[in-house]
């Protein structure tokens, strides 16, 4: 039998949630593997029903152990396997066999021993589908849902205290994973779920999360990620979040699985796997974190129950230099250290000694050790600031007035609604607990509080913008000729469709002889651009195929000869249809523009600057399809040489709003498109005060025939 | 009575070293500002004579106490000024009188208070000097000499535990340097000199520091810094440095004293001041940590003694992830990961689990848990190979296997000579404190502990590329004919100046009316351009004063008119000497060459990328004049868009070494002139087959006013 999804998704759900929990392979040595779940089990008062099974025991830690999975006396929600590779494919069909419809899989052996241990691996995932068996594993540390005292694993984590907390953490890396919830509750931030998937044979990363970040005591979603192959999951879940209101914040190393991705295609080499990634969940939300720290900074700020209304930032500090470095870091995040209101600076004159700086960041000294009334009011003055969304209050050491300035703390955030960070260097470790304690994000370094400001400013942000716009769907594919075959497509052709679909296109018309392609200049009224038509010619300058501003009969005429003739010589073996003639296209900005299949992602779209930028900067920027105008802009709004849209050295500015068009027009086009467009370059695009124009183009066309096929 | 520089580094010495310490203003409240250094000094058994100063006492406990500065029973080699900042003054006349050299000054109210503070301030300053006492101070912490127990500090820094160790820390900020000397103490890396500067009326960062690194207990110089009027002191003292062999660390929040900058100039708006002293401080072997944990993190790793003679980073890792994110981070700071030899991964393939990756990183496992030889003798194979010339092992949490680690660590540590980090992720505070007492540097985050290695072998390339290369001593300036003026200098006679001084240049010839401008042009043979030349017109494009390609008698003729009509017309008031003929220059890469005379640096040489780029990019490199053909190259390797000079998109490469030679002998140039260059824009340069070639040229002489006058 094999599970409906809405059946998979309770079965997840009783898997992380078990009344009963059978553990096959069960051991009473406690030190062991497939002894210390139980250990963890007993200890830390799970209240299901354990039910050990191992025919080399008759009972364990006072509890009955059964010789055999068939001897179990009910269908546990979960069976822990922690038997030998070869033993668990037997012990999965026998669970399959007694109804237990979820497993935990410990065992090591599998696809990452190389090629044979990657078949076990398949063969397995294959026969846990037709039995009816969701799988978590293999090769994994299990998982804890701390709520339920649910100790599926034999994590290290597990040995000290694992109280429960907002956060949903799940890790494709045992080893780096536990690293980080030993580091959630060093911060005491409290890990409600902790999930490692290990392989990921059956439930991958997105499906688990999808599944815990349910659980309404959860406020944070917080994943490690070392690959990806299912981007739609992802994509999936970041929606949930975000409907659900909670933030997801991912820290992903290494390569994303790159499939076959095609070499051939100049801008396909520009899409470093990594941009991409990092550009689509941008686009939906999530919270990157560049490594372990940043992701911690990220979720105290996260877990903290306050939103940012907007991205100004108010600093007060004991130093001048901290706040210095503090707005600087500011700036460069995309938050505002906005000027004070005149209010706000009468207040704080009345409140400040007198050599304070009573501008934004508010330097408050370290007098406040004498009159901590200073620090309160002087907070709470610029917290009010109606251009102030987040406050961080910076000071340093102070041992000796720890009671005082926790009393303090507690007092300004009764009095703000605003969420305020303390920023404390080389606090003693009491003031951050307390603080936390309070309910209050608290830092020991500036920059990294203003980093953990401005995420959770772009939460926020995030969220605004998302509620007042329209979720696009994918429209169904446009019906294609019956002739239509993969490969390169005619210009002419994919011009044809693009214009269709909104995207502006220079003219061009396909000449089969010289007669034609003169005729087809009389008609541009003007110079001509030919270039050789042949499916089998993709970069039509590398051979020599383009010629520009021809304006004569004589050099129209003896430019079709020149093109046939050189492409032949090139490409003896490729198919000429012709010539196509292009009139000249104006614009001074240079873009370029392109579509690839991106394995993980599907259909996602790129902008650059173009020319000798493109390939020397890498200026580019990346979206799934299909996007909106909104999210186009702020496309334009990624490029570093943005600027040249803008006007440089006395050029008229272009209208972004006319790229956007284009780039939105183009995205719907491509979603819709996925299963037959493999890439597209359009390069350059010539932007001029008539908008944009594409004046070269390659589409390529080839079926989808992965998993892909199913649509978005 | 004013001292010379011999003496007065002598009573700096003293300052710091003092064999008997008056304390002006001693309070016998040890809770005061003003009492506390008599705790700290009695505490901490500082073992020279202190002598109080207090009219309101006898004795203090159990020192006698003097009613005035003139019952002083001997000339104290320091005194603490710890009263009232009207009283500070007469203290210092009094401190003279007595004969007493070195003056440490508490007191608050000076500069830091607006122009009424700064006015006393200079007073004090100058009267010091008249007096023969010199400060540190006022409005500052004070300093500690950890060495000597010399406490003449109130900073609570000094509350808790001071051992002395291999770090001299001077900062400009009190607030913000305490912090970081509590984080120095967290780690137990051990300050032997805490000062704090405070406002420096008179002793400075540079010279506090270039006493104390002098000590040969001293091994790392750290410095923090909020402002800098003094660059060629800083310059003086990264060079001593240097040649003490001893890496001087800096972190500088906010902007350089940024003096009357012209703003006139197009070059010169791009130098942005941080850019500057970034420059400048790396040319000069400086390290800049850019946050309070990145100079913890470089100091940690500078502590340890043991170099990098190479920039080879070996990774041994318990997390393939982990080991993928300091590769990642390894490329981005300049580390090389290299391949292992053959019989290193011949060595690791005996010692290895069989999943285990035995490629650079290599993955360990968690499987030394169980066998501890697994780790100690991959990590010695890793060690072993030649390319890898620092490593760092990473791990995480293993509460419960500390002991073990900690002697295997010892034993890897006794088996290479090369430095090797560990970078143990939520790591029990014993293991990091047993592992440090090894003298093993080590860290909690793999990317943290990536950027110390890499800090390490820059530290070591600079010496070594150092040590091969002459010192440059700036000539004597060139003899000026008498008649030339301030302000901007006639386009023959700069251009003649900078071709001397070995700088390509375009030939240009003055024409003062039309005649004259066509015979220029016959010479030529071949396209001009005229340009207006006016010394009140710096910027001739936009009053319309260029005219490019002009190829014809008529058409020089009447360009020639036109410019002097356009230049009248925007500039009425401007001198028109003429109109300058100038061949037409070739080259298809664009470069902007400029020179100014930074406020706290001196001369200061650019080069950018031209065109667009400069404009919308910044990308520009600076380097202090004068400097050699290795250091050009290096700041043409530092150019974002430098791969343009290597040849994009079929365009042939040119020569980075003629590049090299024109800023170098600018440069040099430059540095020599550095009493009356101002300013000077080449923009553009065009590079071609044949080199670079400056094709106009703007040059500002301003007679040089303040000290740089001296030279440098």
């Amino acid at each position: 039998m094999t599970l409906s999804n809405l059946d998979r998704a309770e079965v997840v759900k009783r898997l992380i949630s078990p009344r009963s929990i059978a553990v096959i392979g069960a051991s009473a040595d406690f030190g062991k593997i497939n002894g210390r779940p139980l250990k963890h089990l007993l200890d830390k008062g799970y209240t299901g029903r354990i039910l050990p099974v191992n025919p080399k025991n008759r009972e364990i830690a006072g509890m009955p152990c059964y010789p055999d999975i068939e001897s179990l006396p009910e269908a546990a929600d979960l069976a822990i396997v922690a038997v030998p590779a070869a033993e668990v494919l037997g012990a999965v069909e026998a669970l399959g066999r007694r109804g237990i419809r979820a497993a935990v899989i410990f065992s090591s052996g599998f696809g990452e021993m190389g090629a044979a241990g990657r078949a076990m691996e398949d063969s397995l995932a294959q026969r846990a589908r037709e039995c009816g068996v969701v799988l978590c594993g293999p090769n994994c540390l299990g998982f804890i849902n701390a709520f339920d005292k649910v100790y599926a694993t034999f994590s290290q984590y597990a040995d000290g205290e694992t109280g429960p907390g907002p956060i949903a953490f799940v890790t494709q890396s045992g080893a780096f994973g536990t690293a980080i919830a030993a580091l959630v509750r060093q911060r005491g931030l409290g890990l409600g779920y902790f999930i490692n998937t290990g392989n990921e044979a059956d439930l991958g990363f997105s499906e688990l999360m999808a599944s815990v970040v349910e659980d309404p005591r959860i406020r944070v979603a917080a994943g490690y990620l070392e690959g990806l192959e299912d981007g739609d999951s992802l994509v999936r879940l970041a929606q949930r979040c975000h409907e659900l209101g909670k933030p997801l914040v991912l820290t992903k190393v290494g390569r994303m699985a790159s499939g076959a991705r095609a070499a051939a295609s100049h801008t396909g080499a520009l899409a470093v796997e990594d941009a991409v990634f990092d550009a689509v969940i941008r686009q939906y939300g999530v919270l990157r974190a560049r490594n372990e720290e940043q992701m911690l900074d990220m979720l105290e700020a996260l877990s903290q129950p306050r939103t940012a209304a907007g991205n100004g930032l108010g600093i007060a500090t004991q130093s001048g230099g901290a706040g210095v470095m503090m707005a600087d870091r500011a700036e460069e995040m995309g938050l505002a250290v906005p000027e004070l209101a005149p209010a706000t600076r009468s207040r704080l004159a009345e409140v400040m000694p007198a050599f304070g700086a009573m501008g934004n960041p508010v330097d408050v000294t370290g007098q406040f050790v004498a009159r901590p009334e200073l620090l309160r009011e002087s907070v709470v003055a610029l917290m009010d600031d109606p251009g102030v969304h987040v406050g961080i209050v910076w000071l340093q050491l102070m041992t000796a007035h720890v009671d005082v300035l926790v009393r303090i703390f507690g007092e300004i955030q009764d009095r703000t609604s605003k969420p305020f960070f303390v920023c404390w260097v080389a606090a003693p470790q009491e003031a951050l607990e307390r603080l936390r304690a309070l309910g209050i994000a608290v830092y020991t370094a500036g920059e990294r509080a203003v980093e953990a400001a401005a995420a959770l400013a772009r939460w926020h942000a995030f969220r605004q913008r998302a509620a007042g716009r329209q979720a696009l769907r994918p429209a169904g594919m446009p019906a294609l000729p019956a002739e239509v075959r993969d490969g390169v497509q005619p210009t002419v052709q994919a011009t044809e469709w693009l214009r269709a679909a909104g995207v502006p296109m220079a003219p061009v018309a396909l000449a089969h002889d010289e007669d034609q392609a003169v005729a087809l200049w009389r008609a541009a009224r003007g110079p001509v651009a030919l270039k050789i038509e042949s499916p089998d010619i993709t970069h039509k300058t590398e051979v020599g195929g383009v010629l520009l501003k021809l304006d004569d009969e004589a050099a129209v005429r003896r430019g079709f000869a020149t093109l046939m003739q050189r492409a032949a010589a090139a490409e003896p073996a490729a198919r000429l249809h012709g010539v196509v003639v292009q009139g000249m296209a104006q614009g001074h900005v240079e873009l370029v523009v392109g579509v690839q299949r991106d394995p993980v992602f599907g259909m996602v779209v790129m902008v650059g600057t173009g020319g000798v930028l493109v390939e020397v900067l890498k200026d580019v920027a990346f979206r799934r399809a299909p996007f909106d105008e909104p999210e186009a802009l702020q496309m334009l709004g990624e490029l570093r040489m943005g600027a040249l849209l803008d006007g440089v050295r006395g050029q008229t500015a272009v209208d972004r709003n006319a790229i956007a068009q284009m780039l939105a027009g183009l995205s719907r086009w491509a979603a819709a498109m996925q299963q037959r467009l493999a890439e597209l370059d359009l390069n350059p695009v010539l932007v001029g005060p008539d908008g944009p124009v594409a004046v070269d183009c390659v589409m390529v066309l080839r079926e989808q025939r992965t998993r892909y096929e199913a649509g978005g």
